[in-house]
């Protein structure tokens, strides 16, 4: 599938229109309204709606995975990893806070093939995010805490920013980040002197 | 609407289908068969599906919120209130696995004066977490965080649970709720001779 402007406009529409009405509700003739296609013209691209949703998928996470193995490969140690991680998902929702709605909620509408890829491109990210729980608890820099809790744990607070977070609020994106980093940081990470 | 035991059936199977298989996709005959009744017997205490979203999510919400609320009285500091906020959430989710799945995913679906009297429980119950959080700043014991932040961070990491935990699974429900309160604490509240 092209990878040109007009493609990116139709999966930014879709996400759009998915996280507004729910993609069971949303027709593949009002994403190319607001693509400003005909649908006939969208369906050149697609075979069926089930399609946008999976092209908005595999993007999403292939979009948070990239980020993350190139902030891990410039962060030093494992807490400057988690930290890199946080920013690194963070920054996605900013960019594309509609697609974090659908990949959370209408994933499930997914089947065969692309389910099972989308699956296997989440269970990269999962086990990415547990190999930095498992390298800072053998350096005993991380608390003794199961990897997978963790991970989940870490992944519940960024996956849910999509149902309360307004950019346009009393805290600024820069703050949040810096906000989630600090009690993810302090509730993972052992203080210097005090390691247990 | 009567609250005896065949109703309680009700709710439980409709809560299941739902998380099984979407609202959207759920048919009252399916919850009528699941619990036994004839679909004329269901509907006799309901005027549409909408119905059994709306007493599942109202009964989940007050259900969480009586038992957070009696938490609160007994536990003696902001700490200790957190601590007991966390389990009490944890001990929902594993009663009413399902109920947790239809809160968070199928809630959308309901309007008018039933969207406004879940969202008003919610409320109640984001406003009685965020008190918790600001206790504990004023009394110096919590970091200096956002109330909000915090609030929705110690919630996506609890209403995301459905998502992936399995009671089954390496880690049983007393350590989740063990090893989520140690990471949350330790997020939120500033240790004993290092407040800061």
């Amino acid at each position: 599938m092209p990878r040109e402007p007009k493609w990116d406009r139709v999966l930014t529409s879709a996400a759009r229109l998915f996280a507004e009405d729910g993609f069971a509700a949303t027709s593949v003739r009002a994403v190319a309204e607001r693509a400003r296609l005909t649908k006939a013209g969208l369906y050149y691209h697609i075979k069926e709606k089930e399609d946008l949703l999976y092209r908005i998928c595999e993007q999403s996470i292939a979009d948070i995975l990239d980020g993350a193995r190139a902030a891990l490969a410039r962060a030093g140690d494992p807490a400057a990893q988690l930290g890199a991680l946080v920013r690194n998902h963070c920054e996605f929702f900013f960019r594309h806070p509609h697609n974090l709605t659908v990949l959370n909620r209408d994933m499930g509408a997914l089947t065969g093939q692309q389910r099972e890829a989308i699956r296997a491109l989440e269970s990269d990210y999962l086990d990415l995010i547990r190999d930095v729980f498992r390298a800072g608890q053998r350096q005993g820099r991380f608390r003794a805490l199961d990897a997978t809790v963790s991970a989940f744990g870490l992944l519940g607070v960024l996956n849910t920013l999509d149902r309360w977070y307004d950019a346009a609020g009393p805290v600024k994106p820069e703050a949040l980040v810096q906000q989630i980093e600090t009690f993810l940081m302090q509730g993972f990470v052992v203080s210097d002197g005090r390691r247990k």
